[in-house]
């Protein structure tokens, strides 16, 4: 037996629960500071499960700290459908982003559980560990370990600013469970998230039917250059990392506005540097940067010229440059099925409803080479994201999460 | 009676203290990490205050730790004629910078002890606190403060980048003293320093004449932006305050190019930023900066194009700009007759001499505010400085010393 066609999500109870994560966290006005295995995602996990739990649902915790919560189905041998998104945020983080995709996902739990409603196939609910990447880099680095793109040991390796490894943060906050964190078959993998952008709030969609990604390309680089005092150090002598590290950065911005135009963004976003003190010539920078664009040959020429960028700051403050890491992500790697299935539930319950590429990174892109994969977007106001003034409503959010609902359980019926 | 032209320093008597004084807080191989008011800054003081005692001197800390040791005069109610430098380091330093001018200090003295010579006025020693600005801004602390530039207060409510104020840090080592830290009457200020640039060294000169320092101006720059997602938000309205600070810290290396055929110099040494993370653009970033020119005229001139590069860089990351501090230092500040001794006696030994200017940044500027003041700098290898390779050599420091000790003493006898 199908799921009623009216049935809908409880708006106000997934409120309470947004309202409940907010305070856990708390950073500037209205936003949350819950940067990945630190004291407040410890307290939000052990909400979430607390919630789980209640919910009837069986908590396991996999080797990178994935949680996973599940409802089982009537064929528990099946592959289970998916639903998820992550708990933690950035240093100036809202509280929505991730958090409206993990509560989204209890909240179609909870509902079927009040309509008592079986599903074919198991239901679970992730909450992927460090999607962020706020503190620890690469981003979704949990879903990344889960679909086999990154090992457990290299991940487990991965070090904050002050030196501490995501092993020894899971282990001080209790958070190293013991599933393996290994590719385990999907039925389906359905993430809710806010736009972070400012399309749909713009013209008034209530649904984004997420069609792919921005073709995206993030690069960590390193310059090496060497100390010497800022006075009589001759300038053709030079070999300030800093300054490497800067024209890349500048590079990468003018990068951007070229391609404002046509949707395009470059971003550099971090420059570390080694003394980094009045009076001294650093030898060591480390940058972080991405490009991305909805065309992925433009978004290829853009990294293209990033790596040329890298070696012509170095060249120019004669330091020698190393490109450490480059993570792609975007592309159109969603589900035909999945996405035109989420476009015909958003219109058959009659929600303002249109196409979208996604513009950030989720975890999503990593479980979509593992599994039939979309996404569902809600509108946020302005776009406004990643600062402590992203702001939702019940009205935003509701639409959304009722094509969750009905999309899942179309999916773990059939 | 004078001192004997024949005088001469003991230089493995003062190689021993510098040797001493290389094993306390080693940093990488061959050079120091010894900066203001950490553990191995108390260590080498107390050394340093150990060997001034065991030389009979007297030993007064004022409020900024800033460390006199005095030789009493045949008529000790004259102002002293003060020799001395900074025992501190840069995070990557040498063991000759700012030390062979303390330790040249006590080195004078010694030899005046053994040479059973006492002079007309007092002599003293001094160790000023955090000339390099490794660790707090600005550097020359000590200095400034002693001679009225800064007062005490907002002297020792400086931080360091963990937060820690010059005041706790001196508490925590036990060199907040006694005495004042006030302006008193300095019959003259001699110091002795490496030239850390490398023109007496090509040169072959053993002697470096200073007559003044280049006309430089430092500046500490915020910028202020706003926080978004690295992704979606579109480029124009973006307020990237990495970035800001970016096209600043590229804008002076290209001023420093621009005048390097005559010599100038502009350097980015600095620049740090919240959130400086993957995937969120920052909101805060602080640079530091300076320029320097032979020619004042110029100097000012390059000043002022620094200044209009903050405004530009904010402009060009929609943030805005704040010049935070500005402080100058060299010009023609050390006192003829000074200048002309140190030139007479460099020649009247023997040595090869050359006038030169510097192009660091020393406490003598400060005190050339507040009294007759010059320097005497040696050659040291390369010019290599602010680095574990700075090297000097017996050879390189005998002269510029025994140059000190005969200039200090004429005046002093005068």
């Amino acid at each position: 037996m199908g799921l009623p066609a009216t049935a809908r999500i409880d708006i106000g109870r997934f409120w309470t629960t947004i309202e409940r994560s907010g305070e856990i966290g708390v950073g500037r006005p209205g936003g949350l500071s819950r940067l990945a295995l630190g004291d407040a995602d410890r307290e939000v996990r052990d909400v979430f499960i607390a919630w789980c739990r209640e919910a009837g649902l069986s908590v396991r915790i996999d080797g990178i700290g994935n949680i996973f919560a599940r409802r089982p189905g009537e064929d528990d041998s099946l592959p289970p459908v998916v639903m998820g998104s992550h708990l933690d945020t950035q240093v100036n983080g809202g509280r929505f982003d991730g958090i409206a995709g993990v509560l989204g996902g209890l909240e179609v739990c909870r509902t079927l559980d009040q309509l008592g409603h079986r599903t074919k196939r198991p239901i679970e609910v992730v909450n992927w560990t460090n999607e962020e990447g706020g503190r620890f880099s690469p981003p979704m680095v949990g879903s990344g370990c889960f679909t086999g793109a990154y090992t457990l040991d290299w991940a487990l390796g991965r070090r904050d600013d002050d030196g501490r490894t995501i092993g020894e943060e899971l282990d001080r906050i209790g958070y190293r469970g013991e599933m393996e964190a290994t590719p385990r078959p999907f039925d389906a993998y359905v993430e809710f998230h806010i736009e972070q952008g400012p399309i749909l709030d713009r013209e008034g969609m209530q649904v984004g039917v997420v069609t792919g990604g921005y073709a995206s390309t993030g690069m960590l680089v390193e310059f090496r250059g060497e100390t010497a005092h800022t006075g009589p150090w001759p300038m053709e002598r030079r070999r300030n990392a800093l300054i490497a590290g800067a024209r890349l950065l500048v590079a990468v911005d003018d990068l951007g506005w070229e391609h404002a135009g046509s949707g395009g963004k470059a971003t550099a976003s971090r420059l570390v540097a080694w003394p980094n003190k009045p009076g001294i010539l650093s030898d060591w920078a480390q940058a972080t940067c991405d490009v991305r664009h909805a065309d992925p040959e433009t978004s290829a020429v853009m990294a293209e010229r990033v790596r040329r960028a890298v070696h012509e700051a170095a060249a120019r403050a004669d330091c020698t440059a190393e490109i450490l890491d480059v993570w792609n992500w975007g592309g159109k790697v969603f589900a035909d099925e999945l996405i035109e299935q989420v476009r015909a539930t958003s219109l058959g319950l009659g929600y303002r409803t249109r196409d979208i590429l996604s513009q950030a990174g989720h975890d999503a892109y990593f479980v979509a080479r593992h599994a039939p994969t979309t996404m569902i977007f809600a509108p946020c106001r302005g776009g406004i994201t990643h600062n402590n003034q992203e702001l939702c409503t019940p009205d935003d959010l509701e639409p959304g999460l009722n094509v969750l609902l009905h999309t899942v359980v179309a999916r773990a019926n059939r």
